[in-house]
């Protein structure tokens, strides 16, 4: 399959929030930031990064893909894990710097790597004015 | 009321994922990724940035505050349109360099700049090999 070319962003904001083109704006190291919540209930499940490879492939075959910045690397995300990421929708916003992928996760369902079924697994609240972690409960 | 100071990221991963400590990991440009949910019904609202004070005056007020990249100042979300955000939950993933705020919308509960309710208003899909846009249902 040929990969997808994006092409560049407009430098008209009508045109990027109103047009039919998807121009996705890739910061200055070349990635988007791409929410992916569950398809199913929408739970977010984690907040990564994409290059243009990454998006193209996911918009392909259907099966999401990123780039770890820690490894330097397209991600084919449960390549190892089997937590397949089946993308049942792609939206953007309205400046299209950011994707929103809903997606149905295959295997045990963990997406983070810590095993968890979410990476957002911690509240954030005040003891009196030091920021702590909870799990949710 | 004193600013909440944020504490230096720990270098060892395992504190950074399993330790009650919240450390946020914020870029190279001092931010930090937001992932706005409505507290109601799960819906993908926006996606933001935080500096430090951004992020500590959301945690004191309840108040969602982001930074404007694009004006280059704190922004207290709907303090012109009204569309206030009170925040119900805050929330970091695994290596602490994203969070997720729940939240209510006062106002017309609008959060797009376009008058939309989400800036998530268009899915991306493929018209042979073009990437299009293609207003949600």
């Amino acid at each position: 399959m040929p990969e997808i070319a994006f092409s560049q962003p407009s430098s008209d904001k009508h045109e990027l929030e109103e047009g039919a083109a998807f121009t996705p704006r890739f910061d200055a190291n070349g990635l988007i930031t791409a929410v992916v919540t569950d398809a199913g209930d929408g739970a977010l499940l984690m907040v990564a990064h994409m290059n243009a490879e990454a998006l193209s492939k996911t918009l392909e075959t259907g099966i999401a893909h990123y780039w770890s910045r820690s490894r330097g690397t397209l991600w084919k995300k449960g390549e190892t894990s089997g937590n397949v990421q089946y993308v049942e929708s792609v939206s953007t916003d309205c400046d299209q710097d950011a994707v929103h992928l809903t997606v149905r996760v295959e295997g045990d369902g963990a997406t983070c790597h810590t095993g968890r079924r979410s990476c957002f697994y911690r509240n954030v609240s005040l003891d009196r004015d030091r920021p702590v972690l909870v799990a949710k409960s």
